[in-house]
């Protein structure tokens, strides 16, 4: 029997989420006999929703095979959550009817945790309403908090664009200290979870090296444990680099940089924790103080990607299809790490039952006892993760990165849905 | 005859100072028969007021080389300006009694038009007061605001950073933009000079191209006119990429994000551009809008440098050490045009009295009409500025830089010097 699939990608993006869309394109290209289109939803799910899809089978093998090295979302993603069955049934409802309508079998998720609930719950009402589809996530986020994997794509580059920066800056900032900025501080993303400020660590070797500070949000923000630390490091090393994650909250637990404004997931939009460190070492030590956003450009620096983060994106991406066509459902291939030196790897599988709605956050004993860096045991797990070069090619100075056709897939379904 | 030499680095860094760097002391080293020694000040030129001088010779051949490749001031830099003979005569009549002690006949000064200013007085007192230095400026700013000279060296790798950085950032936001932000904004430096902003225009071939608005130092701010065309693009295209440089200015000539402190030379230290233009954006439109500050990222970021300006950079090094020994003085290496088609340069050179205090601003010719974007003539110049990658060599997923022993020279003068 053979079937079309569907493919979306979901939530905020990263430097690898199309090389794990061109380990499922390619890969399914090659069981043409199981298989027949894949489709891809255009911003993600609501592609689906809206009968909005694009037919990938128009794309070029080049082009396909030019995702692995383009950074963003090759179809378009959406922050759009299907909560529960009984909230959302027309929802699911359409879904189906619109799989059916396409005759698509496979439908596979590429996201975070919230899209892993979706998945799972699309496999479960799929069997009720009497056309299973096989569903299987695909795990991407740069927060590296979903469980059970034990990183997720996205992540390492992420974390090697933090640590290539923070050691550049720091060259800087420690040539210009003895006349100019003294306290340098980067923001990076991180909402719940400290991962990316940790892997800032990676740029130094030792206590006089930066980053000499990392904020995380798993440390409540004490002003005057952290002040005195900076206090510290510009006597000792004349010049101080701070590491600050977005989410970064105070003692009574509040963002120490709160937008006030919310998604559509209803989480708070950060942004801002930088300038507030940066004034209180300005305003309070009347240093000197520079401060740099990373936002998306950390995300996006497809440049910057770390080699094992490609490979492992580009795998899970070609599992999930392996496991699709196992007759496997309602799964997530994993990342499972088999030994540490030499840092080896392969591809697991865990239910999506087991994914859904857990956040993963940084063990206690990676954080240091001070609050203000990361242990041995942190080191050893991030390292590897940043491992190796993948750069994209190159044409006039600039990355050439894919283009795609975007081919509509004719709708079939009369109705328009009209999105909540 | 033989004498030492002296190498300081001046003001703010670049990716490729030390690329300059390297080509001195390498250039250096052939002519061991006519340079000695060269010093390099710890901290600029405050070293030679010090006497805080650092032995190059003590540095491995290995360890010069790796500066070409690596980011920040090797030997640290200073914002500390020398005004004019009268103002500063202490200062200036110091600098030559340490050079005297230290039997440097050659001072190279790699900086901007304030170094350039005082190479060229270092000159003229050196004569009056019969201990004759040839001082030769090396040119080095990110701003590339130094006249002459076809471009700047450093300014090459920060406009590859921010064109990369705005093509990958683009497409991160262009496949979010259904659901979530609209509207990006990202900050580069660029104080009374658009050039940096500028090279941002190559990450687009089209209208439809990221960055869609790019809002220059030269340009006054207008409100309305800029809130109508982020309407327009998110009309058209469904999101909006713009570019805006720190000293962008309101129609009353006021930094549209000043902070109100100064550096050493009495410059504005800028920051905050970017909240402001997202704050309308998303106050007046409604818009869902992100921003990344670039800061001291754009400047360090070896890891992206244009290997064109790493060329150019070490190119202007070596010339100022072979317009030394030809007995040149008081003059400064300059980058030439040969041809556009293919690309060709030489190395010139100018007399540092012409470069003292000019400051070359983006000629008119440069900014399209609308005021919000370049012309075809800017992307002429500009294109090859950015060619060619010159990557660092890496281990463990990190570049590794220099690391240089820092071995002092033995002071010979008795008195300190007090810096005012």
């Amino acid at each position: 029997m053979k079937q079309n699939a569907f493919y979306a990608q979901s939530g905020g993006m990263t430097a690898v989420i199309n090389a794990s869309a061109c380990g499922v394109l390619e890969t399914a290209r090659k069981h043409k006999n199981r298989i027949g289109k894949v489709f891809a939803g255009r911003n993600g799910i609501i592609g689906a929703l809206t009968e909005d899809m694009l037919d990938t089978s128009k794309e070029s093998a080049a082009t396909i095979a030019a995702l692995r090295h383009t950074p963003g979302g090759a179809f378009g993603s959406a922050r759009y959550k299907l909560k529960g069955l009984d909230e959302n049934r027309a929802e699911y409802e359409r879904l189906i009817e619109v799989f059916k309508a396409h005759d698509i079998g496979f439908f596979f998720y590429n996201g975070g945790g919230d899209s892993m609930d979706t998945a799972h719950k699309v496999s479960q009402i799929s069997r009720k309403l009497k056309f299973p589809v096989i569903c299987i996530g695909i795990p991407k986020t740069v927060d590296n908090d979903l469980p059970v994997t034990d990183v997720c794509p996205g992540f390492g580059s992420v974390a090697k664009y933090v640590a290539v920066s923070t050691r550049e800056v720091a060259l800087d900032v420690a040539s210009m200290a003895k006349t100019s900025t003294k306290v340098f501080i980067l923001e990076v993303m991180g909402r719940h979870a400290g991962w990316i400020a940790a892997a800032s660590a990676l740029a130094g070797q030792t206590a006089a090296d930066a980053p000499h500070i990392i904020l995380f949000p798993e440390v409540p923000f004490d002003e005057t444990r952290f002040l005195a630390r900076v206090k510290e490091c510009v006597r000792r090393y004349d010049y101080c680099v701070v590491v600050v994650a977005e989410g970064t909250r105070d003692t009574d637990g509040r963002f120490i940089a709160e937008t006030g404004t919310r998604d559509a997931f209803g989480h708070a939009q950060l942004g801002g924790a930088a300038p507030m460190i940066a004034k209180l070492a300005k305003d309070r030590l009347g240093h000197k103080v520079h401060y740099a956003i990373a936002d998306y450009l950390q995300r996006s620096a497809r440049h910057i990607a770390s080699k094992v983060d490609v490979e492992q994106a580009y795998a899970v991406g070609k599992k999930a299809v392996e496991l699709a066509l196992q007759g496997q459902n309602a799964v997530m291939p994993t990342i499972v790490r088999k030994s540490q030196r030499p840092y080896r790897w392969t591809v697991g599988q865990v239910m999506l039952s087991r994914i859904a709605n857990r956040e993963k956050m940084m063990p206690k004993g990676f954080i240091s006892r001070d609050g203000f860096g990361v242990t041995a045991a942190c080191r050893r797990y991030l390292e590897p993760l940043i491992r190796g070069e993948d750069y994209p090619p190159y044409h006039n100075g600039l990355p050439r990165y894919a283009k795609l056709r975007h081919v509509p897939v004719a709708p079939k379904l009369r109705k328009d849905f009209v999105l909540k």
